[in-house]
């Protein structure tokens, strides 16, 4: 009894020093043995909780004990990472007991992680892992110090005489640079990986691209002049286009063709996922694109756009794709099932990492 | 208006495909020209909103507007870094459209950053920055690969002649090993301690504390087994307690007295800010104390505590100062004004780095 109240004391010290009033321990998410996951969420006042999930069709009303602790169990979960989040009264909010917050400007969630049998090609397997450095660069174009992450692949040093190539990878619309780590696991993809031999030891960039008030035009210039030139000043790596490669996802995929299409002198491979393109910036690169095809062609050794066929984006997508065709430019679509998710991003990063740098 | 669209489509993108019903675009925390700080929090159906944040003395309630959009500012903030947090019927969450997140195990909470007229010591400046890398390391002691961050100083490559003392820095109770980044900004203290020569390069190994169901052995353990093998076979760093320091806060602090106390062989440098010590292993180690003072005096170069008046710790943290020096133990005590803070915390961590390893 002594020991459960000291656990106890240790857990809630934070809390204590906040509220006054302790609530009881509890934990959430639990991935149950079986495969089902137990949410839960302690309120005396609440009068209505609710699960919402990219893993359910939809919500799930969570049930109140005698103790004020609400709770929910979801089955059949297909093994993935997913965004969730409590809607409480009509509060919207993430998982007060979940560590792992979805990273995002304008939203919070939470984010599950349900394991497979297997492991999955996103999971923190027994490999050798990489790192993820948050670096500091100064941005002339913005006039301001910004932060990136830079992932380095396993056994990498500074002063390597080995060199590498580099991927550029650009987040969503009101994700943040670290939203590629923290949802994505592109660190751990890229172990696995270069693990396996599927994929080649690269350095993974992941800037943070939200601009404003011109997200598109000056985020380009910033890649361009400011964010190429500190890795290739700070990092062992090729500077030639064959050694470049660009990817994004959604605002990111739409950066990803304003950037690497009109820049095909800098980065051979180009792979846009579900791209968000009603913007100024493809307008005035895209609506009247006169290209020369043959030059691109030669230039690009790699240039995917993918999407899901649930997508919001999927008919602007196809459309996109039909332009690229249309105008000759050499293109591989990946129609796959599923909507504007981070579950299908990682796939989409996925296979970008198998098919750059051979 | 079709750049206004074109801005709000963008901004929105991420909650249209979540949500159907698109938000107006809202900006919240909001540092003014005068120093005060504008909250604001999109809610139509909300009854009250209450902003709670450890630089207000009583909760500040929001207003709404005919839009739906809620607002409050605050005035006379002293520039710091804060925690703070929406009530909004009852319901405590993270403001929505705040990036940065107080990283916790128990609560959602976000942070403010109140920059001062000149630059404090946690704040981005124009020096050469150290880096932040997330690494993994197999801890034998728990049977898992655990996360945990490594700041190297400016200059630092893996490769180098140099060689450098190691800080182990462990956070609060129900913190994470980014809470040292994400609210005390560690790595910004070093970096500005550094240029200013104040403080010498030194490695900082932020590990994950929270070890259940038996915290404070195991983590020790994990520390003197796991951590410091793992740092000082990827690191170039000196290996003996002269160049090695450890500090904590809260169950952190209380770790950092279980952990250095015990191993004054294997570390000369023990720094613990308000620790929380009503656990079994302070128990065991420290309730029939007697220590071999003049050994121990030797060993330590430098031991100290800190506390703020206001703490609710104060007494008991009192009390082990009171311990410490009855059994003739060396130690500077810091007792300041201020509460069980991370506001505290920087402070702290800003003397400690100043001190060690001189």
């Amino acid at each position: 009894m002594k020991s459960f109240f000291i656990t106890t004391a240790f857990l809630f010290i934070g809390c204590i020093v906040f509220a006054q009033q302790r609530p009881p321990v509890i934990s959430s998410p639990d991935v149950n043995a079986d495969g089902s996951v137990t949410f839960r969420y302690y309120s005396r006042t609440a009068q209505a909780v609710v699960l919402k999930g990219e893993f359910l069709s939809a919500p799930l009303p969570f049930v109140k004990d005698t103790s004020g602790v609400w709770s929910v169990t979801a089955k059949d979960i297909k093994p993935d990472i997913y965004p969730y989040s409590f809607n409480v009264d009509n509060v919207e909010l993430a998982d007060p007991n979940n560590t792992y917050v979805f990273a995002n400007e304008r939203f919070k969630r939470s984010i599950l992680d349900v394991p497979g049998k297997t492991p999955l090609v996103h999971s923190l397997q027994n490999v050798p892992h990489g790192k993820i450095s948050y670096r500091y660069y100064n941005s002339a174009t913005l006039g301001t110090t910004r932060q990136l992450l830079v992932y380095t692949p396993p056994g990498f040093n500074t002063n390597s005489k080995t060199k590498y190539p580099v991927l550029y990878l650009i987040h969503g619309g009101s994700d943040t640079e670290e939203t590629w780590t923290k949802v994505g696991n592109a660190n751990f993809i890229a172990d696995n990986l270069i693990a396996q031999s599927k994929a080649v030891p690269m350095i993974i960039v992941m800037p943070y691209g939200n601009v404003r008030p011109k997200p598109m035009p000056d985020f380009t210039k910033d890649v361009i002049n400011d964010i190429i030139p500190f890795i290739e000043a700070n990092y062992p790596v090729y500077t030639d286009s064959k050694h470049r490669a660009i990817a994004g996802f959604s605002v990111g995929g739409g950066q990803t063709l304003n950037i690497g299409l009109t820049n095909t002198d800098k980065f051979a491979y180009v792979s846009s996922y579900a791209p968000f393109t009603a913007t100024e910036e493809f307008q005035k690169n895209f609506a009247n694109y006169s290209p020369d095809a043959d030059k691109i062609n030669q230039q690009l050794k790699l240039f995917t756009i993918s999407v899901g066929t649930e997508d919001f984006l999927y008919e602007p997508v196809k459309k996109n794709i039909a332009l690229f065709e249309e105008k000759k430019i050499k293109l591989k679509s990946y129609i796959v099932p599923g909507g504007h998710t981070w579950m299908n991003c990682k796939l989409f990063l996925a296979t970008t990492l198998q098919e750059i740098f051979r």
